[in-house]
């Protein structure tokens, strides 16, 4: 642009050419994306663990940066908005990063790659390995869409072997509780179906991965929008996906009173209110529960694959948290060996990621779907979907290959992986009994034991006044409470209404992700704030 | 599955609980996606360049790695069906490949990080300040939902640098091309509009942010379908998202017997051939061309920007051969340079990737798109957007740092950077060249030279029977051609149907990646292959 600051030598002549050239213009109206013209899905989606609430903390965090401090009463923020466990300080795998930079240098001409030497010789054998199964065998080649084959193909080993643990048990359990049953559903599957196939693909993240299957659930243009059945509270990336691709939430409530249980009654209330307005597609299972914390039972996962098979619903099943179960009575129970038990040909498609577990590794995107009793024509579909998008990040596949196949009890590398494990899950289990306890302390704020996952999902007190100053600036009353623990504490949680909840209930989710000094410090802080809001609103 | 192969130890005495229990059970209706209820616009999708021929060259290459050479007539098959360089045994940049094992080392504790010491003290001060701008400083932890701020800014101080190069000269040319049109629009942007903006997000690889922006665009319920100008021949990336949101495509035929040309008339009989049918939104284009190795010039950019704003349309540039140019008489110019000199408020969305110019980490996915002359309002519906896919790949942001941002002269890294990249572009040049002499050498082939990007894009005579019979097997003749060169051959090109093309016109598309003898190899195969093709259908 001629008349910007970047290039302000302009030559006299030609300005006045261009003076010309102006009169000779109508005035020029803005061609772009407008309220008017854009697509509106994009305009009602919310994704509220990145919303205004977490942005303002960005935007706090840049003025006590640059030095603002005068502006807060504070001179940190605390980010409890997301489960990113690195950014609060967990330590990374020693293996897995050293697997990373082995896997980097193994491409490389031998004079520039002496640091190799300089590595657990295991991790090098082992990335040789995992590089000699890339084309051109270097991580700068494109893999098959669905993932580099011999590393899908240890996932699928991993699962076999997770879910061939306690089998035995499980099964006797199930045909206890299906005794139990008045009308039970269960059977044998037809296998010339296509039925009892299983495909992997591996994906940027457990979220990318379900976006794929949603996408496959997206109604044509002349039938009714599809209906998602996801709990409430859920995990927004369901939320939003579900209105970017012009579906229909069908809300399903977790029983806050009996610890964030799945009710089948509620199951039932819920798709028959919504079934007339969408055709219902999918069940959504979150487990360990995000934002809630909680584990479902085997009586609760048989119940619902009975009911998505009764209703004729697929099963999208978010076990990101499978490794992340605090409670000793408690298992996580994978949602694949019930449908299996059960002998229900039903789809399945489940999901993991290197994101949470104990790897924590959110920045390196990586994920993975199974999918059961899915049909050649499902899996056919998916692929040519995925094409689209080339592949997955190869470094991400490369660590998904870490998560299901570990170093191995005669490799150096063996005590280091444990240790690590240990050192995360037992401080993990250690700071969800801690929010826990604190929170149930503070009047006016109840919450459910964090027995999975990452998070707490408190219930809190709002003062009337409170909701009605909510409702003069027009935001949800537990925005309000989030917003202003923010800006006079710099403490960042998410309302709970970014979660969806139940009417007239507030609640606000934290991670137990701070170390644990700083945990302590945030959860008196809120006790704090709360007892000022209260009294603020009284 | 009880009556699974898993688990064959069966409970006699569950076995029959079991069958009591089918007994009571209708039959198994299977509960899945088909051909009936699956997203309509899935079906329709078509990405050639990973479709049926490359899926079949996988199963011959399994083949012949599982010793079922018998079955064929070559022991090893050549793939010049996408451009993923490394595959093709291009080598990484080995400061690229260093930051990532020293990024990947840092966060860990010193004992397990011994290897960083062997590594070039300048990559492992720079991986620190990479490191340092993450958050935890770890590359486990996630990111900006548009990458990290100070790599975005890396990113604009690079373009302005890119475009400040050459500008006096740009703008005297532009200003003559101006002088010479009859009727001209140019203009003085109104920096209160919000136009002048700049904004950059980092993405998976460029794929993901064009895929983003057309996202922007999708049509509302109640309105028409949006319509996407794109060229053809076209990269299926965009015929295939366009399906796949279900847009319009409103193709515009480069001249083939001018090299390729972009040419005004023809954007507007296109357009006005399809605008009645649909909401024209955008014009994407490909420069330097992919499939087509055409390079556009400054005239037709200014053309392009021209007929562009007075259609309401906003620019979707995919420049990620900016690079690739390899006829000395031809010029990468940046749209956005063309925008800005012309003064024109209109929305321009340009593209660019680690994935092809001199690195070629296509398996890293990494991108990004910069918005020029974009709203506020476009701005936060697109940080909306990313936000529910998280955050790119901490490493492939980081790789786009090395990309904008080099060694300086006086690191120890800076000569090992320039060497690297000459190696590959000088022998990209090459190639460039020996492709197209060697396929204009072949009776019935004629080859438009490759001067820019990746590809040669050759018209193939078919024989009248050839396409009798494709029409019988209900491909298309191209297919039919490709089809035979593979299993005859195991040479892997990409059929020009896959791209569009004009009609009873016939194509291929092949890289110019394979190493010099392999390529000269694959060149040779062609040319007996097409002398075959023509006798077996004479």
């Amino acid at each position: 642009m001629l008349l910007s600051k970047s290039f302000n030598k302009i030559n006299i002549k030609r300005l006045s050419t261009l003076k010309k050239k102006i009169m000779t213009c109508k005035k020029l109206a803005p061609v772009g994306i407008t309220d008017k013209n854009i697509n509106e899905n994009v305009v009602k989606l919310q994704y509220a663990v990145r919303g205004p609430i977490p942005s303002r903390a960005i935007e706090i965090e840049k003025d006590l940066k640059n030095k603002k401090e005068g502006k807060y009463a504070f001179s940190r923020t605390i980010r409890a908005n997301i489960g990113d466990a690195q950014a609060m300080g967990q330590k990374p795998f020693t293996y897995v990063r050293q697997m990373i930079s082995a896997i980097s240098l193994l491409s490389l001409e031998s004079n520039h790659r002496e640091a190799l030497n300089y590595l657990p010789s295991d991790v090098v054998l082992r990335a040789k390995e995992i590089v000699d199964s890339m084309d051109g065998k270097s991580m700068g080649a494109y893999t098959n869409s669905t993932g580099i084959a011999r590393i899908s193909q240890n996932v699928q080993t991993y699962i076999h072997e997770r879910d061939a643990k306690g089998h035995g048990e499980l099964s006797k359990d199930i045909q206890n509780i299906l005794k139990n049953q008045s009308e039970s559903i269960s059977g044998v599957v037809d296998m010339d179906d296509g039925f009892q196939s299983e495909h992997v693909f591996l994906s940027a993240g457990a979220s990318a991965a379900i976006r794929t299957m949603l996408t496959l659930l997206i109604g044509s243009k002349n039938v009714k929008q599809s209906g998602i059945m996801i709990p409430v509270p859920q995990y927004p990336l369901y939320s939003a996906s579900i209105d970017e691709y012009n579906m229909k939430s069908i809300p399903y409530y977790l029983n806050e009173s009996n610890g964030w249980s799945m009710e089948i009654e509620e199951l039932e209330r819920s798709l028959e209110q919504h079934k007339a307005k969408c055709t219902p597609r999918a069940i959504v299972v979150i487990n360990p529960g995000n934002p809630t914390g909680n584990v479902l039972t085997l009586e609760n996962l048989v119940k619902i694959v009975q009911f998505a098979y009764k209703n004729n619903l697929i099963i999208l099943s978010d076990e990101v948290y499978q490794y992340n179960v605090y409670d000793k009575n408690l298992k996580f129970y994978s949602m694949k060996s019930v449908v299996k038990e059960l002998g229900l040909p039903i789809t399945l498609a489940s999901f993991h990621s290197i994101s949470k577990g104990y790897f924590g590794e959110c920045g390196l995107r990586g994920g993975y779907c199974e999918l059961y009793n899915a049909s050649d024509f499902t899996w056919n579909m998916i692929k040519k979907v995925l094409s689209v998008n080339l592949c997955p990040s190869t470094i991400s596949q490369s660590v998904i290959d870490l998560l299901v196949n570990p170093p191995k009890k005669d490799e150096i590398s063996f005590n280091q992986y444990y240790n690590d494990m240990d050192a995360v899950l037992s401080e993990l289990k250690l700071k969800a009994q801690m929010v826990t306890d604190k929170l149930n302390e503070i009047e006016g704020i109840t919450c459910n034991p964090v027995k999975g996952a990452m998070y707490a999902f408190p219930q809190i007190q709002i003062p009337e006044k409170a909701i009605l100053k909510a409702k003069e600036l027009k935001v949800e009353p537990d925005s309000l409470y989030c917003m202003e623990l923010l800006e006079n504490h710099g403490v960042c949680v998410v309302p709970g209404s970014g979660f969806l909840q139940k009417p007239d209930t507030y609640h606000f989710r934290t991670t137990i992700l701070p170390p644990k000094e700083l945990l302590t410090e945030m959860l008196e802080i809120i006790k704090q704030f709360h007892y000022e809001f209260t009294k603020k609103y009284a």
